[in-house]
């Protein structure tokens, strides 16, 4: 047993703690960049809340809502000038995984000049960051209980994570009330995302026991209570049990890291924009049939959280829990093409090969190419 | 549900890792305070291997080996004074966790001017400190996964933690090879200390599903593994498990705090020097046995994990696991006498109240005399 565990996370957790956001900003800084969508916190109205809590504390406050679905690195130097502009001191993120990655990219490189990727790919290293607070709107990327920022290049197409503890928020405040206000089809898609860290964190060849439990643990919480939000969103023991296995899979991938599934479905989502949560779904299924061999034991645990028997038989229990939250789809139906492979193939093996040689079975490029054809 | 859980540890887990003690002091200083006991690693030869680790990286090093068990606040200002008289800019706790407490409470006070007891009783607040690392040679404090120092005042007898995020280690490097030196008795009382911990944050009024999942983890590792080194040291499976399992302990107080076991010994081995895990072994078996009815759940579950059945035979299972170590003792026969009682309850509410509040049941006066009676 040999293992490093360090991260150094923040979180308040607990029903209606939105309402610390402004003292917990004040802690910070005295003027703050608001990373949000373009729409969904003014539509649920959080936004507005969080202004009236930020003017509450005589915070200042500017807002930055150019964030989009797989954020893009040209966003993030916006957000970099918007910073820049308004001297904002302090980066509060305020929505789903983009808004969240968006947030803490934007407080890295708005201290840390040059290109993005350049920190990405270890080329040059981070001296600093603005402090950020993170609160998630949606129960899935776990951004809140890590390091990880995902990026896309818009000229290359690559989906790659910044992986720094410098951007490991302040404080995460996760407030599982903020979560009711997604639509059915984005919490299948974010639920799974957050089952997937935690299926691929407990599988990673660098896992370790504090892993493997907090894992085991939030796949049950989410194998159990995300079908029945799904079908009840008043049921709020559901709704907390949810949102922790969420934050703990964010937490779990940022020290055993991901695996396959995660590392294939990058080159698609950077490729083609798809949602991740269903290429993940459209993903698991078949690397988990080409895989479980590899790892008779831990298979069939996942298997039996899902509802399974045994590792022979865990595919079939990820289908089956994929159909109780109806995210049952193909790479195709999401609009990847098979001349894609080609490129998705080469793309894999470029900016996943940590996350695949994570897995329990390293596949080659031909088998990749062979998973990415049964997907479509 | 609602929590904190804040607890920016770094671990360095595996057999042989001391070996990385000089590159990882490299990080934070150029001259080294290795804050030592009088005998036991120099016995061991383990201070001559970090010595000659630290040369081969070429840093300076003092050594402060004036610290006993049950560390006073006199023996943190000698060696704040050392500090100041060589200059050294890091702190190298190496030993067991009276060790690895006063490291960090020199650690404070190098920066913190003052009596060390206004910043354990809250009357001032700790700004800066100098960075810390932790090397554990027993398996049972934790102090190597929380933000605690407990130190005891020579003049009032008042043994109370210092705690502060600033006195988490910057690293914690665990090897489990170090413990094997340590005599059987040693290691019988420092491993029921490391099962008590795992016992009370788990059952502590302010504990978390994280802390709940770590502990009972936790209890299994120790309650499987610590009767199995304590026949055969060569056992290495059971060490790593037992070492885990004490880590594990300190960072789970460190987030839910202990209850009414440690909240009672500590003003008895605060007034009498008494060895912490053979106080805590006096007492446990009689609060289970005056508590289990407020958690009968809880309780339950430590008593299966000791191989008892249900909450109403949980005394007998610790009775049971005590036996299997030799440890079962009683305040009496480690010098307590029935006078010192009255100053024994009163001190408990002075320094221990938050532990008292945190367990399942609340004691009075009466009540917590009755206890220590009973254990003498």
């Amino acid at each position: 047993m040999n293992f490093n565990y360090n991260l150094p996370v923040n979180l308040m957790f607990g029903r209606g703690r939105s309402s610390e956001i402004g003292k917990e900003v004040k802690k910070y800084g005295n003027k703050v960049l608001i990373v949000t969508g373009r729409n969904s916190t003014k539509k649920s109205g959080l936004l507005y809340k969080v202004i009236d809590v930020l003017n509450g504390e005589n915070i200042e406050y500017e807002i930055f809502d150019k964030v989009t679905q797989n954020p893009l690195s040209t966003t993030i130097y916006e957000g970099v000038s918007a910073i820049h502009e308004t001297n904002c001191n302090v980066v509060l993120g305020l929505g789903g995984g983009s808004i969240m990655d968006a947030a803490k990219s934007i407080a890295f490189c708005a201290k840390n000049p040059g290109n993005i990727e350049d920190y990405i790919y270890g080329i040059k290293k981070g001296e600093n960051a603005l402090p950020i607070l993170l609160v998630p709107t949606t129960c899935g990327t776990g951004s809140e209980g890590n390091a990880f920022s995902v990026i896309t290049n818009v000229d290359t197409k690559d989906k790659k994570s910044l992986r720094d503890n410098l951007i490991i928020a302040k404080a995460s405040i996760i407030d599982p009330e903020l979560m009711t206000t997604m639509p059915k089809s984005v919490l299948a898609s974010v639920g799974f995302d957050a089952l997937a860290h935690n299926m691929e964190a407990y599988l990673s060849k660098i896992t370790n026991p504090l892993v493997e439990i907090q894992a085991l643990y939030a796949m049950k919480l989410i194998a159990e209570n995300l079908p029945k939000v799904y079908v009840d969103y008043n049921d709020f023991d559901a709704w907390e049990a949810v949102t922790l296995g969420s934050t703990l899979g964010g937490m779990v991938i940022g020290v055993a890291g991901v695996t396959a599934a995660h590392g294939m479905e990058h080159p698609a989502s950077g490729l083609r924009d798809i949602v991740h949560g269903k290429g993940l779904a459209a993903l698991t299924p078949i690397i988990t049939e080409k895989s479980w061999r590899s790892d008779v034991y831990k298979y069939g645990e996942i298997s039996k959280v899902l509802g399974g028997s045994s590792a022979e038989d865990c595919r079939q229990a990820i289908e089956n829990f994929l159909d109780k939250i109806d995210l049952k789809v193909k790479l195709g139906d999401l609009g990847i093409r098979k001349e894609d492979i080609s490129w998705m193939t080469e793309n894999c093996f470029k900016v996943s090969k940590p996350s695949m040689e994570n897995h329990s079975k390293i596949f080659t490029k031909e088998e990749v190419s062979e998973i990415y054809n049964e997907s479509i």
